[in-house]
This record gives C-alpha cells, structure tokens and sequence, in this order.
C-alpha cells in the first residue's frame, strides 16, 4: 500500500500545500487563502479541510497518510508550539496538537526558514550534504541550520537567526528585533534598498536616479548593467552577508551555504560578492565552503515540511 | 567485571591522563611530560607505555578497558586524524589509528577544546544540559559547541572557532590565523593586556601603572579593586565577548554558556561584564541563555576524552 505524507507551507497571504509520497515523489501541490482575521481562527480548520478534500479527490485513504509538517512564520519550540506570528495577527499555541486533532494525523510544525532549509537539503541545492545553512534573503534575513541531517532548532527558538547576528556597530536605527547592527538591518531587500538611497542622496551619477522608487531588484540589474553606485551597493551587501556567514561558520562550519528568498533571483552576482566577503573574513580551513543558490524556489516549504515527518 | 576507559589530555607542556569507571568514577589522574622533539616522534609511545604501567601497578586487565580518547592542541577530522600541530613541532598524523596499535585499544582523538566541552557537560557546569557552548580564555580563545548532547566538530575543521569570530572593522594587525577583527584579538589574555597598554599610553591614573609588565590577571584585579582604567578594560573585553556570544546564539542557541581557561579565574566579574553585553546585543529570545563558570579546571580535558569513548 504506498504511503503518503503531507508538506504544508503557511504564509501570510496564502498556504502551499504539497502531498508526497514516501518514495518522494511529489504527487500534488496547490494552494488556498490565508483568512488571518481573528487571530487566524479558521487557518488549521481550512487547512485540515483542503487536505481531506485532497484525500477523496486522488482516492487516498487516510490510513496511507503518515503525517503532515507544517512550516509556521514564527518561531517554533518542541515541534509543536508557535509564539504568535506578528503577519497572522497574533495567531499561535499548540498548533501541531490542534491540527493533528482537525485531521487526525501526527503533526508537527517547524518554522518556515528551517522547513526550506530541510527541502533544500532533501530535493534542492543541498542534496548529498549533511550539513548545510540555508539562508533566505527576502524583506528580512531568515536562516535553517542543519547539522548531521537534523535542524538544529536551538533552546529558546534563536536556532538559525542569522538575521539578527551583528555585522555594524554604531547603528542608530533599532531593528525589528529591537536591537541594533543586525544583518537583517543591511543585507535584505529592505536593507539594500535603504543603502542605495544612501548612497543616491549624494551627487554620484547612477541609472538608479531613473526610478521612481528604488527596488533591491533594480539595484542588481543596474549593478549588472555597469552601473558604479549600484555596484558599490551589492558590494556592501555581500560584505555584510559575507561576514555574518563567516560567523556562522566559525560555529557551524557546514559543507555548503545555500541562499535563496527573493533577493537570489539576482543570481550570480550574489554568491560572487558574498564569497568574496565570506573567504575575507572566515577562519582559513573554512574558505573552500560551498555556496549555491536554492533551486527549489516556493516548493521548498513544503518539502521540508513533509520531510521532517518522513526524518 | 568492572569496565573501564583512558582519558588523555595532550598538552604543549605535559601530557595529563585519566582512568574512569564506566560509571563515571575517576579512579586516577596523573601526567607526563610531553616530549615535542623531532615532531613528537615519542608522544604516542610515552602516551601507550605510561597506559600500560598504569594497568599492571592497578591489576587491571587490558580486556577490561574499552577505549582511550585523546584530546589534542588542534584541528581533528573523522575523530582519528590531526592536522600538524604548531606547538608540538609539527606533530600529526592519524594519530587516533597509530595509538590503537600501540595500546591494543580503540582511540578517537578530538581538539582539546572540544574535549573540555563535552567534559564540563558530562561533570562539570554543563551537567544537565544537551546544548552546550564551552568557551575557553586563555592566551587565545577557543571553544567547543554542543547540540543534542554531541560534539559539533564541522566539516572543514572550523567548528567552534569561536575565537575567529570578527567583533571588530578595521583592524590593522593580523590575527594568528591572518585575519583582522577576530575575537582572539580582544577578548583573550593578550588581548586584554594590549587593550590595557592601549589605554595606559594616555594619562589617566591607574593602579596598572605601578606594574613591571601588565598581566591579564592584573587588569582583572585591579577593576575588581575598584581602579577606573582597568574597569574600562574589563567592560571592553566583556562587551567583544558578549558580541561573539550573542552571534553564537543566533547560530546554535544553546541552553548555556560555560567560560572556563586561565582568564576565568577572574570569577563573577568575567560572567558579568559578558553577560551585560550578550543581553545588549543576542536576539531577545536568547536573553535568558545561563551564563557559569567552568568547575573541572584542568580536569575537563580528561573527563571529555573519556566521555567521548564512553558515548
């Protein structure tokens, strides 16, 4: 009888679900809505309706299920309890207890950078590797540590937070965390966006003035066009991400770094700055790490969430 | 019949050993000198001799013993070979596979500060806790990191470095390791006496000043007497310290701390000054990571080497 196991991806707009099976192939994947209102009340119980709907389509008997993993945007204790999720309205608690309670299957719930850090391992950049950090660089800076081919997910849920390491001193302006100089703070979307206006507040000549709103995306494209100011921005960045990941490897010291989120679509440019910084400031037998991009893209929530119930 | 295994703790100097029972007892300690000529060509035969003579002057049967471990000054990999090690004349090698064959006896080596680890968590400040870091001051600054209750050795040889974590931009001269800005640079014995000279070629009165030759020890006990300028010192090394810590956690986030190596015989104040820096600048989730002391001294070497044969 093949078996089935459940990947779940839940964001703030939408839930990515996948079903796979144990051989892992990837059966079915689709979404539906985040309703966050109310603290998110209808969130599981739409989620545990979507998968027993997806059950009597494929004709799948609930016993040929052997879990569901669910990625939370939050911090995650013990694989079950969430700390409220700012962008769900404060939704939280036991969510694995109360979700394996809707669909009567054992769940647990990891949270979402370290459920892409799984999938890449599992299908993606990472595959053949024990240890790896993943790092997503989107709006903020996420990262998934994993270790012998388990996450290390950390005591108090700061496992991972590779966004909140210090790179800068002296920054006045506090982080979300609320403290200061934090990688998150220079190496995100946001971060690139605020060092190119920086930048453009002086008289340096750039295509960036062209735009009415300067996106981190337009700065890689400018920066891989030619264009000095822009590249003087990336620059900054890959020395920043670069220094924060020689720190992590001074701790952890994996095989291979594997970026991804929404910044690395810049693609190579990335991992050539970053590794640039990286080989400037990591311990010498630490220089010849591995640094890929992530090819799973959106998928990958969802693998490593039905990876961490296959183990 | 009573079981039984060799903990070995090579130093520059001497070599220190252990004999345990299996049920954790040290039965007896002793050491040897270590003779580093010629690439410590006699290291691992004084080491396997002194073994056996111990066994016969006990009445002990060599099929009652189960293993030695063998802490070394330096960078091991697969727990068996040592890359040369610079205080024991370029000594290295598979040491681990050539001390088997001398004692009859299965051996796995680890880095001496690794074996301190997993010595103060299996007796010493660590105990009760599956995560922890162990960070050791001495003339430099080494560390060895704990997860799930193994050691994270990494797979470069990079693993708990935590000495060649950058704190600072911008400085000038090298580290041992031929970067600039490691936390060895600091927060170490000499880097506590170079940031006390530092301070002392400005004019503010200090207690210092009536010094030959300023020793980190004397920085310590002059701030805790109450004298400004050494306070000064005492608050930077504890504010690059808690940098590196704080960034440690965002990686590992273990459940605590143990600072153990000659600095720390300072006391209170280290854990202190340590403290209130890690709180300022760890991702606020960590902020209630324990802070200790180290309890076994000299002794955590031989305890860890042991603890590695026993599992």
């Amino acid at each position: 009888m093949e078996q089935y196991v459940f990947g779940v991806d839940l964001g703030g707009t939408t839930v990515k679900l996948g079903l796979f099976r144990h051989n892992s192939a990837l059966v079915s994947k689709w979404e539906i809505p985040t309703r966050t209102q109310n603290h998110g009340e209808h969130i599981l119980a739409d989620i545990a309706a979507s998968m027993k709907a997806k059950l009597q389509e494929m004709d799948i008997s609930p016993e040929q299920v052997t879990g569901a993993g669910l990625g939370v945007p939050g911090a995650v204790l013990q694989d079950r309890i969430v700390k409220p999720c700012v962008n769900l309205d404060g939704w939280g608690g036991n969510v694995a207890g109360e979700l394996s309670r809707l669909c009567g299957l054992p769940v647990k719930a990891v949270n979402d950078a370290n459920a892409a850090a799984l999938g890449e391992m599992w299908r993606g950049s990472g595959a053949g590797f024990e240890n790896v950090v993943f790092v997503t660089i989107g709006t903020g800076v996420g990262g998934g540590i994993i270790v012998g081919g388990k996450l290390l997910s950390g005591v108090h849920g700061a496992g991972g937070e590779i966004g909140h390491i210090k790179v800068r001193a002296n920054e006045p302006d506090a982080c979300g965390c609320g403290k200061h100089g934090c990688l998150e703070q220079y190496a995100s979307a946001t971060g690139v966006v605020r060092e190119a206006n920086r930048l453009l507040a002086g008289d340096e000549p750039s295509a960036l003035r062209a735009k009415e709103k300067v996106t981190a995306k337009d700065v890689f494209d400018c920066a891989k066009a030619g264009d000095a100011l822009a590249m003087e921005v990336v620059n900054i960045f890959g020395e920043d991400m670069g220094k924060a990941l020689a720190c992590v490897s001074c701790v952890c010291d994996p095989d291979v770094f594997v970026i991804g989120g929404g910044v690395s679509a810049a693609g190579q440019i990335i991992l050539d700055v970053v590794k640039a910084s990286f080989c400037k400031h990591a311990f010498p037998a630490a220089e010849e790490t591995r640094f890929e991009l992530a090819s799973l893209g959106n998928d990958a929530g969802i693998c490593g969430a039905a990876k961490l119930i296959l183990g």
